[in-house]
């Protein structure tokens, strides 16, 4: 493709509450640092719990076939508590996640220098974890019998195979060795979870001689969380399953500035569907409107975006700016999300 | 029963690593606590990775039967390096905790003045986590299909029962009842796990309203994973599953003094089965053996033991000792773990 024709067909969920806010800043920022040959084109959904209580849909058909054909996603927030728990998270998000085989789920964490995290002193603080999407105990597999009765039985399983753990761990590895520290630890709880922990960990033994340079080690999930608080300069990279990297990554963000910095990509590697990438944070009604939400997790998404579709020059650019951004308003007064937005963009075009 | 002929028959396991080691200052305070007219007969027993390695055995029927003729049950740590993993978990400590229907596991998190956590500032703490103990994922539920092969699946099952789930509520409601706050926060993943969550949450509300009293509320498990670092002191009573409260209790020693101060009871509140007490730290091979184990959180345990057993004066006099002594410790050099008993013994007897 010559640099003239290329495009960016970029599909926009920019969903509820604070959602709309921090996407309309996420996509400033990436309109303003892609090289001008670049024709952005995007196409907004109206998807989340607005849609949901007017029409009762949470993704129809049409709708996901129609973002499939684009490059990426960007989604802000989707959720109200007016919505029953549940309904937007397996009709939407995870539904995405699962038509569009998001296998791996990439959550990086860093301390950023001038933002104090909760944390005494300040380690340096480096690492990405690979979460497992598609399947463990978020596959909806279980039920209950005798619902609602004394003699109830509620089950979930988790739902483990080789061929879903093994392209993730492999993912991972590969991670790892591009990386300096070329270091994976495996969280799980195999003492406890012995199936599926035998194959998490004889999978990512195999995997693991096809590279040499990577260190590797394990860890329960349990003992994975002392880390996280005491010693989380360790972590380079770390892979684990759905249910796991879902806990850990909450902690990661509490642990490095805060959720508010704590981006995500939703990551089909084969390319078969486009990949969807979206702040961890949810979107928190109670600030909704008020035009201070921090979208610097939603810009930090969009530079993941930029880098999975091969903008890498465009992913520093972004991520540079941030970090500038935040050692600059170290103790300043608070901002509003169009002024974050605003600075963030100055700094990508300086 | 006369005061004269009082008596308590306790099963000692001190296991592997430090175990024997902190478990021998934990029998020294609760000698010196114990009033003097309490016969105090121990049984200690043989089971670990030593035992394993000698005769192949985890628990045997026969010591099985024999642990259940006592008042409770103290245990340091068990497990190696060398034992493979989920051999001892499974065939020991989970096995001792189902066979004894140890549905209560009871996990208090406090900062002690004087023990600087990691989060910056020093936040009160003071909150008990009651996790479920004989249901969820640890039922050994699940297995695998073509084990071994690129075609494998591995499950695990989570199984709640209405009788599980409502019995370790109830039990987290009359604890925070009885608490100054009284405050109970459920910790779930109702939005994914929805069947388990349907069945935990609905209970919750159920048997909430005899606690009118009780001010409740509902996190998601990575959302409470953040509060337990952002604002811990949020937190009065926890109540939920046995993998949530598994993670959730590392992450809350983390947060209050490390693994080091934390204590737990498997209890059995109908009083069927002896109840066991036991730190949450393992047996940490590579510090065993110097003299240099921290015994504080097997002495907490024996203060659950007092409490549990009806001694409530002297579970307060242990953990007053306990306080205080972390408090003169501040900054003093470090102690061997003999002088720590030591001092307890000193303190309590005072
Ligand atoms: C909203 C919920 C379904 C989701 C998850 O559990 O994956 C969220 O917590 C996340 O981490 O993206
Ligand atoms: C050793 C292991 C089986 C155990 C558990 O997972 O319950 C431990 O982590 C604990 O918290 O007591």
């Amino acid at each position: 493709m010559s640099r003239s024709t290329r495009s960016m067909r970029l599909a926009v969920i920019p969903g509820d509450g604070i959602g709309p806010e921090v996407v309309a800043q996420g996509l400033r920022v990436l309109t303003a640092v892609l090289p001008s040959d670049v024709k952005l084109e995007t196409r907004e959904y109206d998807l989340g719990a607005r849609r949901w209580h007017a029409t009762g849909e949470t993704l129809p058909d049409a709708e996901l076939a129609s973002l499939k054909e684009h490059d990426a996603i960007l989604l802000g927030a989707v959720g109200d508590p007016s919505v029953p728990s549940g309904v937007l998270e397996r009709g939407l998000l995870l539904k995405l996640r699962f038509a569009f085989d998001h296998y791996v789920n990439l959550r990086p964490s860093r301390l950023f220098p001038g933002t104090a995290g909760p944390l005494a002193g300040t380690p340096r603080i480096d690492f990405v974890v690979v979460r497992e999407g598609t399947e463990g105990p978020y596959t909806g597999n279980g039920g209950s019998l005798r619902t609602g009765t004394p003699a109830e039985v509620a089950t979930e399983v988790s739902v483990n195979t080789a061929y879903g753990v093994e392209r993730v761990v492999r993912d991972a590895y590969a991670r790892a060795q591009a990386r300096p520290r070329k270091r994976l630890t495996l969280v799980h709880k195999d003492n406890v979870l012995v199936h599926a922990g035998r194959l998490w960990k004889d999978t990512f033994d195999r995997v693991g001689r096809e590279f040499p340079a990577v260190t590797t080690d394990y860890l329960h999930v349990d003992a994975a969380t002392i880390f996280m608080v005491t010693r989380p300069e360790r972590f380079d990279v770390i892979v684990t399953d759905n249910l796991f990297g879902d806990i850990l990554t909450d902690l990661a963000a509490a642990v490095t500035g805060g959720i508010g910095l704590a981006a995500s990509g939703n990551i089909n590697p084969d390319g078969s569907f486009p990949s969807m990438f979206e702040p961890v944070h949810g979107s928190a009604p109670d600030i909704a409107g008020t035009g201070t939400a921090d979208p610097t997790a939603t810009v930090l998404s969009v530079a993941l975006l930029l880098r999975h579709l091969g903008y890498e020059a465009e992913a520093v650019r972004v991520e540079t700016a941030v970090a500038e951004d935040l050692a600059a308003r170290d103790g300043a007064a608070p901002r509003t999300t169009e002024e974050t937005g605003a600075a963030l963009v100055a700094r990508v075009t300086a």
